[in-house]
């Protein structure tokens, strides 16, 4: 069956056949055929369908492609939250706390979790996301949240190097990540990903983490990892040594580093939304950007350093505290997103594209900046 | 007919005889009568109703205040906010775009923008939101947006003297503001108000200003002003000296601004939102809490300087960029702005408080700031 989507007031295409930036279409429509885009064009001349869904004159762009996320745990952090920003004492656990409830939670409650924050993410115009285990840390719980992940995107991450868990021996856990566990994970992810940061002190340094790259990758995983979030260690410079999708993160960056993003393949995916939760200064989108490197926006939704699930929240804070302009943050949470997972298919609304469209209840796009924290967005189902 | 709310896991009523703070009743039933509130308490002890409404566990808090908004308005000014954002020249005419926008939109379509709006903001847990004319500027104008005002608020605000209209003779235009006009408006306003900056050419100084609010006063309605948004001017202590309801804004501060904010009755009312939609400092709302000043949070949703309508976004920015507690910036946005309205029926859920209830998606009231940008919070419709 093919459908006919017709009032577009403005159509984002990120197609630069149709125009520069953005390839901004005014009164577009767009025609879906087996979940495909099948045809692009003025509103004046569209093909007929079998059906019509009309938007009534409203925006419409490339559903978002979050590119980072956390969404198999259980437990609740809200109070570290409040903790974190009054600068009151607390040791409730953190990470260690959600592991700990990960770990006691039954199958059905981690599903309904993860279901839940899916279902808010897509009511969000979020139409790809890539989900990361990390909350288990062992075989089994490791196996179970790439089970569960693999249920909702084809975008399961492998993270068992997220942190060397509560307790664990240090080289014994590492030798497990990149050795059995790493086995039994590997069927049901595409990627393996790292938590590299020599400033934590549960963290992996530069060895380390090239050692469960490079073990991930004779496993049949694609690359990407956490790299210069807290300090400027040697995680971006590894990414793009081995060629990984995306350098995550990326706040604290020498010249080295950027030289580096800017002569590779590795994307640079920033994730403001963090330095908003924990206080912090923003990464400097500026730089990356003037230096031709390829920026992502991602949220990190996680219930530790970012607890939102709204890409546009994140496009609002890149336009604020980054300094991107509304096109580039608009094209960095749907094409940059698409080129951190390196899929082709989504991100982007031309012809042979998934159909996966965002309405914007507003005439234009930049309302999307323009109206900050207010929920404009929807997928549309078609 | 009585209604028994249930299933509340946490409930915040603002009652200081249930606790300090935000006086939260965990495991909390309500019950609604007449759409007043006729009871509180443990959901254990929960007398019965005529019906039942269970939230499922989810925290359930009073519906936000929302003390400042301008919503009678035309146009779209998404292109100066980009130009604005990334440093563009732009003249695209700013307040005086909305102005021609306004006087030349119908009834009509003024009355169906406005209640888009609004329908907006309940959707966001909104129950209560004062509206300001001031894109007329001419008496049919401001006597047409005050009209279209009240149909949908008690609180309407009559902002003549937002700022000279193109054009127009400075004293002339404020001999009408203080005269005709005034007398025309009146009748449909509860509240007069005026933007106090002199260090904007088109807006007013401290004799005019004070020349508004006496004229308003005269005229029967209460006073709140537009104060020290720009510059340290003498709009918080004119407010306090003529005993206004609020002084919005508050941004630049002098050490006796504070003193006679905290020596008086007047409200200061902080709009983060226009600091984020600016990229400019953001108040200094520590420092009015240490000296005992009442803080409120409103949107300031307008076409120019801050298009949002969300209260939830506020409150994350205040905790955020003003270090306000999370309790603090629920307290504001909800008691806060009913004390900037001088209402003692919303703002809090005693028995005899008006039933404005809103549902937060949560186990907690703390994940409004936990989880920013997510839309957790909808107005619970009885």
């Amino acid at each position: 069956m093919s459908t006919l989507v017709t009032g577009i007031g403005e159509l984002v295409t990120n197609d630069d056949t149709v125009g520069p930036g953005l390839g901004v279409l005014p009164d577009a429509a767009l025609v879906v055929e087996d979940g495909v885009v099948a045809w692009v064009g003025p509103a004046s001349v569209a093909p007929d369908a079998d059906r019509r869904v009309d938007v009534g004159g409203r925006a419409v762009v490339p559903g978002f492609v979050d590119s980072h996320a956390h969404l198999v745990f259980a437990g609740d952090r809200a109070a570290e939250f409040e903790a974190r920003m009054t600068g009151a004492r607390y040791d409730g656990g953190g990470i260690a706390s959600t592991v700990a409830a990960t770990r006691a939670a039954s199958d059905a409650q981690l599903r309904a979790r993860l279901a839940a924050l899916v279902a808010e993410m897509r009511a969000q115009g979020t139409t790809t996301v890539e989900v990361k285990s990390g909350y288990g840390l062992t075989v089994a719980d490791e196996v179970r949240s790439l089970r569960l992940a693999a249920e909702v995107t084809p975008e399961a991450t492998f993270l068992g190097a997220h942190v060397v868990p509560p307790g664990a021996d240090r080289a014994e856990y590492l030798a497990l990540a990149t050795g059995p566990m790493l086995a039994a994970c590997a069927p049901y992810a595409r990627w393996v990903d790292v938590f590299c940061e020599p400033a934590s002190p549960h963290a992996f340094d530069g060895e380390e983490a090239r050692a469960v790259l490079t073990a991930g990758r004779a496993a049949g995983l694609e690359l990407r990892v956490h790299a210069n979030q807290l300090s400027a260690g040697p995680g971006v410079q590894l990414a793009v040594e081995l060629g990984a999708a995306s350098a995550d993160h990326c706040t604290h960056l020498t010249a080295a580093d950027v030289d580096a993003l800017a002569g590779g393949t590795t994307v640079a995916t920033l994730l403001p939304g963090v330095e908003f939760s924990t206080r912090s200064p923003y990464p400097d989108a500026r730089r990356l950007l003037a230096a031709g490197v390829t920026v992502a926006l991602a949220t990190d939704c996680n219930p530790g350093s970012c607890f939102t699930s709204s890409m546009a929240f994140c496009l609002a804070l890149a336009v604020r505290e980054m300094a991107m302009t509304p096109a580039e943050a608009l094209w960095s949470a749907t094409a940059g997103g698409a080129a951190a997972l390196r899929r082709t298919d989504v991100g982007h609304l031309a012809v042979g594209a998934r159909a996966d469209l965002a309405v914007v209840d507003a005439p234009s796009w930049l309302h999307l900046a323009y109206r900050p924290g207010v929920p404009l967005v929807r997928t549309l189902d078609l």
